[in-house]
């Protein structure tokens, strides 16, 4: 039986019960949640090393790191490299988004070499292989496409990202916009090439049930990609981009009615007072499904430090609702990510979704901060540095700047305004 | 005449002429509110060397940066070199907040070697002159701490801060709340001290129309400080800040009777979800005075990248009507910030008030994002790097990772989602 179906019969499978330990949770409540599609499980039934990890309504907010090598730069070694350090770091999940090189063996090697769940977007291996042969874009078939997410499924890829909102209707749509960047989405803009060229409706869409039937085998939650997400903040929350969000509210209650888990992926480029209006249409149109953030990113000026500018527009979603945040690092915008931009990114998106845990109410959160700061009033910095997300850093910036005094630093030095109230109260 | 007295004449000053050609402003609004005391005008009357910049409602959101020596660290040379950098980062303003080595040399370099408005907190300086005369914190008299403030205001510091709302009625309210952290604001520290051990009110407060008095000889803007503001996100928008707000709020309306240009300081540590009541009750409670945040940090749980936690704040309250963001480092909660710090602080500062612009629609802020923008769809790299807000860092990333043809990066090399979709739409 699926997640989907046993928690509808009230049945707590071993997945739910070990993300409610983990969480802190009644693993009937998050069962609840489940049948309701409002929280999906991610374990691919094949993989046997997952450890299950729930993403939606009242769970912690989680985070991934896009890892995979480009045809630019493919090295297997390097993006090994990167998923040890991404958790190192402390990232909920990978995405392995590799087109260049050996594209099975990194996969492998990846949902090999770690616990975490593993998400894919098989249209893009299906493009590269259909290169390898010789063919454009366009001369793919559908076979073609759909045995590479069978074969993704098979080899225990906990979720995949599929573009299935790109259709007819939203490309017409497109058409009409004026967009500065017409479709930023990698799996969107092959979709709308190989639609464009063969005047042929998008496969994902047309022939769902026949996704779902793939996604049953191993009960993988398909990750429903916003292909139409804005490349600006200028052109966010327009027609195109809704449209397709509409399609994929009623492809969501589709995948649910079949057992399928599905979570909703999100722009992309957005202002910070479009976010919550984004938020909230998300969670409408697709009836409470889990919404996957990719940011978003709130202004498009500042390459360089794209891993903050998400954070921004991270810890706003999910303040209003998100559930998952994608991160970007430093790189984005200019070049594939080298191993130290991953680790940055991580700790990063990690703060932004501790900050929203913190208004949403999660386990553990606010009591994390009431801990660290009372370390910190009490000047006892190695427990302090012990509860910050990032200790090694922490760490290392104290230690490269050490006081005359043990309890203060140089900052203020004795005229640490926690050390000089402390004698005026009576503390508890 | 000051500021105030002219525009309520409905005189455009030379200062507010100067304000609004740089904002794109028609100098009468302007005028308009700096008659309300909606706007200040930063430029002491005596600086022969600043440009005046304003603050306030309808205006581009400023970035401040704090430098300064410390007791434990006293360099004149790098805090020197600190303004450099925060001058090349784009700082609006900075504060020297010194506490060690010379004073009033480090003061005088720093007014000498820059045309951005300068900030002090003189309290900080009559604390360290007492300790010279081996006085304790209470041993200061009240004459004592007003000539420090007249020394800097004579000197040409454009804006101090004084705390001036840490009084018996805030501080009782403190002694009964449950605070992790009772003080964490230097100056506020400090009064608190002095005004328990001598069981006198804080001269500040009581002495209001002699500060105003010493304010208007140079038409110095004062930054009424947040002494009470919570040092933890558990501590936030309670009782004593809220109390001090609004004393805060009845000093600012008689500054401005008085024609003396007040801002308003506000927190701190405030999670994500209270900051825009704390926007808005400044807004109401002071009349509109412009709102100069000290981050917020939403987390008190990321020392380390306290920046970040501070860029994630400072968006949000600046997108909700706050006017003025006081950037963090790094080495916030650690140690005094280093040289490099000071540039990172600066920059992501800075991409926090720009991320807000956009929601406040200042005049040439979306426009930035729309370049930026169309650069990236047309591959233009030259030009969108020298559109980020940090060339430098955009342009050292690429060019470490070139990708073989030059309209792409590594990321997606020829499979570019903007290159490939290029031809497919009739671009206008």
């Amino acid at each position: 039986m699926l997640q989907i179906e046993k928690a509808k019969k009230g049945v707590v499978s071993r997945e739910v019960r070990k993300v409610s330990k983990s969480e802190g949770l009644e693993p009937r409540d998050v069962a609840k949640n489940v049948s309701e599609g409002k929280v999906v499980i991610l374990a691919n039934r094949k993989r046997k090393n997952v450890v299950p990890l729930g993403v939606g309504g009242g769970l912690r907010t989680k985070v991934n790191a896009n890892i995979g090598t480009s045809i630019e730069r493919a090295s297997i070694k390097e993006e090994i490299k990167k998923l040890k350090v991404a958790l190192e770091a402390g990232a909920d999940t990978v995405m392995d988004l590799s087109t260049g090189g050996d594209i099975d063996r990194v996969r492998k090697e990846i949902l090999n070499s770690c616990s975490i769940p593993v998400g894919t977007v098989p249209i893009y291996q299906a493009v590269i292989d259909a290169a390898k042969r010789r063919k454009p874009i366009s001369g793919m078939c559908r076979d073609e496409i759909f045995s590479v997410i069978e074969k993704h499924v098979q080899d225990g890829v906990d979720f995949i990202t599929v573009h299935c909102g790109v259709t007819f209707n939203t490309v017409e749509r497109l058409k009409k916009e004026n967009r500065i960047a017409k479709v930023v989405s990698r799996g969107g803009a092959f979709l709308v090439e190989w639609m464009m060229s063969r005047n042929e409706e998008n496969p994902l869409y047309e022939h769902f049930d026949r996704l779902l039937d793939i996604a049953r085998t191993n009960d993988v939650v398909l990750s429903l990609g916003d292909g139409m997400r804005p490349g600006s903040v200028a052109d966010s929350t327009d027609r195109p981009q809704i449209q397709e969000l509409i399609l994929l509210g009623e492809l969501a209650k589709r995948a649910r009615d079949a057992g399928v888990q599905v979570m909703i992926e999100g722009p992309g480029h957005i202002p910070l007072h479009e976010i919550q209006a984004n938020v909230m249409l998300e969670k409408t149109l697709c009836d409470g499904a889990p919404f996957y953030v990719l940011g978003p990113v709130v202004t498009d000026a500042a390459p360089g430090y794209d891993h903050i500018v998400a954070a921004i527009g991270g810890a706003t979603a999910a303040a209003c609702g998100a559930d998952f945040l994608g991160y970007d690092t430093c790189s984005e915008h200019l070049r594939l990510p080298m191993i130290e931009d991953v680790r940055e990114g991580v700790i990063v998106a990690r703060i932004a979704a501790h900050s929203a845990d913190i208004v949403k109410g999660v386990k553990g959160s606010i009591e994390r901060d009431i801990a660290i700061s009372k370390m910190r009033q009490r000047r006892k910095w190695k427990e302090q540095i012990k509860l910050a997300i990032d200790p090694l850093k922490a760490g290392k910036l104290r230690s490269e700047s050490k006081a005359g005094s043990h309890d203060v630093c140089t900052m203020c030095g004795k005229y640490c305004s926690m050390k000089r109230v402390e004698n005026l109260f009576i503390e508890k």
